[in-house]
């Protein structure tokens, strides 16, 4: 635990007194004016690309633009690195190297295996925030972008504590969801719920623009047609630069995925030429049931609880409550870790919304055998 | 071409003073609802649901409520027959059998060729508007339901000219912009933009339903996610009365489309398996410019140009230039056929809105060697 950590500690929000930004573009340019506007902190950045640096500064989005990583680490609470996915273990390891012991460093890359696995510095907590990237560049970068967004957070039990209580609430003043995900969970899921989606409306379009296109007549404009193709196809062509990287950094997963897809088209293509009314019918009832389970919205609302968790001194405890929450789809609106003195125990403060989410909480980390009260 | 045809010809709309719709649910309620507001008709609506029949008159949905389907027919100018997809060929012939001689009837099915082929009495067109079908029943019948909406015809040769002009008034007159296409043409594109969008909407609801469930501690509640899987997921299991009859009625097409998607998944899979990054990148590049060139929206405005097209007297002219535009993609907003008093010859306006499209609505007519003239 740095001194700067221990020094502002329990404040809320004064612990990220300096935030660095490495790489400033949609996101990391977001991060940078959330965190200025929202957390009265000192932005310092950095990005290889000069252009961008300077456009960051301009914009007020950074406070410090520098030129050297070193530099805008110099003394940061917390490190934000916002690169492609293709560079980020490269990156990763070159923040870690310059930022100071007590420096909690991040990610905001979609795929968090490659990242987070072997990469065991106690002061790295891989993060994903949900939210747009549709328009990329700095000039496009807003204070609101996280508000109400889910961020992931992938904790492992090699994560310090304190450092990773002081990202989700820093993750929360930015306006987002902090949700801990374990990272291998977190990319079956994005393979499921994002991968795929993008690699089914490709091949959506790239069916119709075969089966349809009248080559030659120059006007290939599609047929008019229902709202629905074009809804099914929004994500079709995303960002090759930033989708490239996906794709293959997550390959295994989504490769699973697709023969998992593959096999289900082959049996509703046995249904239909067998006409077999009763199976088309089935299978379409359980798909309207799956979507409404797999949708239906918890009730935001209600109190918030705010429950007091005592927790043995031992590496990962934190996580291990924080992963337990996420898993169960319970958000953890806040968090407060009080170590004790002695540094031999302590006690975690964590506000839930509603009263079924405190009281599933409540059973969970009961579950894992540590002591809660609601306070 | 029958007397009632003959008499009220050319003046528009007026030619639809009776209009019969058979089937009284969403979709034949809103028909009701737009004729009697918006052509002034008469409407008799026949259901065999007697209830809905009560309810479509009690909501004004038609005038006269029939339980004989002789009785919705009589005096007919057109017929509508709103039926579900696997009961129309059926419910068609018995409408034909009692249909006056010069009335056009039509359906409003999502699949054309199996209520299409073989139905060749010269006063049946097959019909399909794009309109809403989320909620069903009689009671959210709308008679703006159709505004604006693309409404497929399927003339054939057999198809009466003056018949087929009446029925475009008639649906031009409801809101919405009939375009003529050939029917296997038809189901080949539902097959592609709406029948394979709604099987991969399935496909990903039940993948994801099984790969993130949780059987057992009763929270299948998916976590959070972007909305990508919410739109890509929005019409995963539409009604299923109306869809096992759909994807039944067109499993010829869909099967194709399926093999089709399987192959190209394979494809993909191929290449993030040799982890081929230029091969993904060139994927998706091309994803994005099929999905740009496909809808891509012509410019809807512009000045409405009328052409003069001099027609042979020879069955399925009429047909033969609407599915000639339909193809290219070119709204006919309006049209008005003008038989010679002999009937060895006519000639047929065509309103079409925009200088491009009205230029190349000349050349296409022109290309079937038919004189055209701009009015």
């Amino acid at each position: 635990v740095s001194a700067s950590a221990d020094q502002r500690h329990p404040e809320a929000r004064g612990d990220a007194a300096v935030v660095a930004v490495i790489g400033v573009g949609l996101i990391g340019g977001s991060i940078g004016l959330a965190a200025r506007e929202r957390l009265g902190a000192e932005v310092r950045g950095h990005d290889p690309d000069r252009g961008a640096l300077e456009a960051a500064a301009r914009l007020g989005v950074i406070d410090v633009a520098c030129d050297a990583l070193e530099d805008a680490l110099d003394g940061a609470d917390v490190a934000f690195v916002a690169a492609p996915v293709g560079t980020l273990p490269h990156v990763v390891d070159a923040v870690l190297a310059h930022a100071p012991p007590g420096c909690v460093v991040t990610d905001a890359g979609s795929v968090k295996r490659g990242v987070v696995s072997g990469r065991d510095d106690e002061r790295f907590v891989g993060g994903h925030p949900l939210a747009g990237a549709e328009t990329a560049g700095v000039e496009h970068a807003r204070a609101d972008l996280f508000d109400g967004a889910t961020w992931y957070l992938t904790p492992t039990e090699g994560t310090s504590g304190v450092l990773y209580d002081r990202l989700q609430r820093t993750i929360a003043g930015l306006g987002a969801r902090p949700t801990a995900i374990d990272a291998g969970e977190h990319d079956l899921l994005m393979a499921t719920v994002s991968h795929l989606p993008h690699v089914l409306a490709n091949v959506l379009v790239t069916e119709a623009a075969q089966a349809l296109g009248r080559a030659g007549d120059g006007r290939e404009r599609l047929p008019a047609t229902g709202p629905s193709f074009r809804d099914a196809t929004r994500v079709a062509g995303a960002n090759t630069a930033i989708w490239t990287d996906i794709y293959l950094a997550n390959r295994d997963a989504l490769m699973r995925r697709i023969d998992d897809a593959v096999t289900r088209l082959g049996e509703v293509r046995a249904a239909l030429e067998r006409g077999d009314a009763s199976a088309i019918a089935e299978w379409n009832d359980g798909a309207r049931e799956d979507r409404r389970r797999l949708l239906e919205v918890g009730i935001a609302g209600g109190p918030v609880h705010e429950l007091r968790v005592s927790l043995p001194n031992r590496p990962g405890v934190v996580a291990q409550v924080a992963l337990e929450l996420g898993r169960a789809a319970v958000n953890i609106e806040d968090m407060a870790l009080y170590p004790a003195a002695d540094m031999t125990s302590g006690v975690i403060a964590l506000f839930v919304r509603g009263d079924d989410d405190a009281r599933r909480a409540e059973e969970l980390v009961a579950g894992l055998d540590f002591p809660v009260v609601r306070a």
